[in-house]
């Protein structure tokens, strides 16, 4: 669906510098962009590909505007403006109302008729799909659900049971949301399964990534408030509350219990402990690991960069040492050397 | 299906302190418990939930039952007595013999007659399922499976080939057991793969959670034994051995050829070189990594504690600039400085 | 299929010493080969089993063969012959042509008449699957893939849309290519996601390992090179190249644009923070981060081996002040002490 830069100027609020007539149908790299498409420069480091782009036209800030050789469209967030626009270019796949007929829906399901149940579903007893949800090809959704209108869930994605979801929510394949959490008693005749008896409450326009795992709660619910972005092969533990609009990178662990403020960013790696607290407005390290409960906001790490394998064995020596140089100092000090 | 307080003391064996009659249905937490459900208090911090529980009655410690507002059942293990009252208020849901029509099984299996195959499950040839086995919605259970009497396979979970499940087996969806372990010769053409034709062998009891990976052995098969859980997103190598009782929180990884003892427990996160050997009853520490033999039962960890970032470089490059600090201090100590 | 050490011998090139007609029909460990089995020795710890060996031939260097108890098959590289001889003696299951009867094919898909469909797969608009593919029990391949000759997806894999993948590419259950890239703009009003519009490309002969996942690109595609392994629970971001040859162990994580070059080797658990570059030739140590270009050849690491936690954590505190046992050592140096 061409569209006019004319009309994105005035829709997405931004400076035109060029013909508002040109039309685009799709985003791309400044580097391999074509005549039909529009570009954008947010990274300082790629400004030095502006001036030889085949863009259609390039949405940038108005000081990067001068160094343009095709037309502009200025905003003072480009990067946001151009996730925006890419959204109308490139729409998510129209909602086929409908339900294929392979899907298998228990008797007491039931479904919105303006949702599209794709090919080799399962959906469970006394469970509610909203409007235009789109539920894809090996999807398990099973009983006591309720998936807020335009949802999406990509492919074989899982939801044993009792599952919240809001509207606009989006998951990725193989996605487990709603598992068991791990709730083990210690007996002298072994292990005693703790039955998860929770569910998991899902806010509005959350994200969770390819083959992440979001556990139910152990008695009461887990939780992810609006606008929450799971990142792939995260692993959220049972009664975990992550805040509204907390973005997670690949392969965090947030252990049981733990409390997450709002608009908290965790780098990839990263993990806690069970039962922490980390309030708002905290941004985590990639790798860090948190032990402690984060009262302040700010950024905190625990990462060591890596080198050259005999260096950094000849560091770690020396740390195991430390021990000595410690009681060496204090000889000094005391005068026995 | 209500249950008296009375019941519950003699079966698991507790004092009861209040009136036998009364009746629970659910288990709740202490602190939004309704009139007809059990709670407990296992956790000295929750202690101070305990005076306005509005619970039925509250399992607990003797020591504790003296500030509980409502029937106590007293406990000397208040949680592992708490999980398998649960199991009896919230029991898995049951067994419903049959197969479905969407189910594909193929013509050599051997189903038995109690078993439930749920909508959309495969199961290959030569496979065999005992006595009143769940297999949930979408899970593949491949050629040459033998699966034990009343193992549980939520959804999504795949047995690729040659898996042998003990009885009252757990498997949480996305669980991969006996997918191709990591063999690859290197040769001046590249990387020549190792076929993996061991299979998995998996005792009684055990517990795999959702998206974890263990993979079928090299030559001879990996061994997960009786009543081992394993969390979310784990990863067990080819030819690992993980004794018996022995549990590992979310994303602990377990490379190839490892013996791990029993009765350990591992931190999430945490991992292994190849071919180590760790001993019984050892506790290894969130994000540890091991990397040589244990063989004294204990605790072991090489974590460090996040801390705010820009503190938290200070130490860092302190730790890259410690050759000089000996340096330094060697020179202090021949009096040169 | 058994097969006679002489023909063996001659299709790999090897000297033999022994009996030319003897059959084997499979491999095995040394420990407990049987007479009609096929061993190898490569690493030398396990030379001490040679001399009890009941295989009927073992593969090994010509230095181990006056030990050998039966007929040796002499190899310069034991390892990498085992892995040729037994993809003979094991090879992967037949193709049988044809699209089960449960399978879900949309009508403008392509499927070569030599490709296996099995049963409750999903095959999206204007995918084409190529000849002698395999697709197993619950997969999806969804719109606009194209799959190269020969390639085998096990069981469960999800390749939501518009992925390439070349000739006999190797795809374990759960695995997940394709999904979307995390993409999120920070606004005033929480997260903007990203349309993430790319693709993923892999070359010939890469194997994905279970529950691993590889992002589609942001704009432009993600791209595997040609003989890549990836280990199960690995997370490729979007935007990544991973070059020829590359192997990563389990839980591998490369962030966003990052340039991994050709023949890297990455230990388990690694990750690397976002556009890096990682020169060719390179190892990285299990557990190590990656947080600066690596332009030399060479192996690199950044983890500390774990111990008893108590004699851990005095190296935790003594490591957090380091920075008096600086002042202190400044102190000496002044002569203040």
């Amino acid at each position: 669906m061409p569209i006019s830069l004319g009309e994105l100027a005035t829709r997405f609020g931004c400076d035109l510098d060029g013909d508002p007539d040109i039309l685009v149908n799709s985003v791309a790299a400044l580097s391999n962009a074509s005549p039909d498409s529009l570009s954008f420069l947010s990274n300082p480091k790629l400004k030095k590909q502006l001036s030889a782009t085949q863009a259609a036209a390039v949405l940038l800030r108005a000081e990067d505007a001068d160094e343009c050789p095709v037309a502009s469209l200025i905003s003072k967030d480009p990067y946001a403006t151009y996730a925006r626009m890419a959204a109308l270019l490139h729409p998510s796949p129209e909602v086929i109302a409908g339900i294929h007929a392979s899907a298998v829906i228990a008797d007491t399901a039931k479904v919105a008729s303006s949702a599209q149940i794709d090919a080799l579903v399962f959906i469970g007893e006394r469970t509610f799909i909203g409007e235009r949800v789109y539920v894809g090809p090996g999807c398990v959704i099973g009983p006591d659900c309720k998936i807020g209108d335009d949802s999406r869930f990509i492919a074989n994605v899982t939801l044993p049971r009792q599952v919240q979801v809001g509207k606009r929510g989006l998951f990725h394949p193989g996605a487990v949301i709603g598992g068991d959490g791990f709730g083990n008693a210690n007996t002298a005749e072994g292990w005693v399964k703790v039955p998860q008896v929770g569910g998991v409450r899902i806010g509005d326009d959350v994200e969770i990534g390819s083959n992440a795992t979001v556990d139910c709660g152990a008695i009461e619910d887990t939780v992810i408030e609006d606008g929450v972005h799971i990142d792939n092969l995260c692993q959220i533990a049972h009664n975990a509350v992550i805040g509204a609009h907390t973005a997670m990178a690949a392969a965090t662990g947030v252990s049981g219990s733990a409390v997450i403020g709002k608009r908290c960013m965790f780098g990839g790696q990263s993990g806690t402990v069970d039962h922490i607290r980390v309030c708002d407005d905290v941004v985590i390290s990639g790798r860090a690991m948190i032990t402690r409960n984060i009262t302040e906001p700010g950024m905190y790490a625990s990462h060591f960069p890596s080198e050259e394998i005999g260096s950094w064995n000849k560091k770690v020596a020396r740390f195991r040492r430390l021990d000595g140089l410690y009681e060496r100092v204090r000889k000094l000090e005391k005068g026995e050397k």
